[in-house]
């Protein structure tokens, strides 16, 4: 039986992070990917939202702070190396992407070119203005 | 219009890496997350499968080279920061991880603990044996 805490077997990286995953926990989409520290992992567990570690502000961003879309958390995976964290999630305001689109990934390699395959459901301007 | 290589914009780490992440294009289900450099990108798109690199091995890894757990890709994403890229993959064979299990994110917090949640559906030894 493992007696260990949980968060010690996650293996974070060299400046202590891991990225973490956040899925609909309804359709499958992938929404984003940021990362987390121990703290921030620690407290998404524990407050059942997703807390990530924002790397250009060096501060924990608890998701939706500024926008109110925040994802509330249905489960925590990791996988086998233990180096990346999956979270299921309900995306509340249906907008994970600072862009105002339901996921970061709205962008497609077609015919050699990056192309912008999903629309943009909410200015920008009206989320964090 | 962007006359660029598609690979020049790409946000690659210190490392010339970025994470790669591999969804299964049907069921949605994140099968597994591993690296890219610029090559493995570029061989990716170009050949249809999915190719990493290895960074225990420090070589390019193409996905089921051994184990014949081939990935066909269905598309490529990236996200808004160009920090990331999602594969909508075929699975060939049904197993993603070495360990034999469908996805390699089959350990779920539950009472603190991870516990594995999905069936080795074939024998490790079987796959590389």
């Amino acid at each position: 039986m493992h007696m260990g805490n949980w968060l010690d077997e996650i293996k974070w990286d060299a400046d202590g992070l891991v990225p973490a995953i956040a899925q609909d926990h309804e359709t499958g989409r992938v929404m984003m990917v940021a990362w987390m520290n121990r703290e921030a992992l620690e407290r998404t567990a524990a407050e059942g939202r997703a807390v990530y570690w924002s790397r250009s502000r060096k501060k924990l961003w608890p998701k939706g702070e500024e926008s109110g879309h925040v994802q509330k958390v249905k489960s925590i995976r990791t996988d086998c190396d233990a180096d990346v964290v999956l979270l299921a999630i309900e995306q509340v305001g249906g907008i994970a992407c600072h862009t105002g689109r339901e996921s970061c990934f709205y962008r497609e390699l077609r015919d050699g070119e990056w192309s912008a395959v999903a629309p943009v459901l909410k200015d920008p301007k009206a989320i964090y203005g």
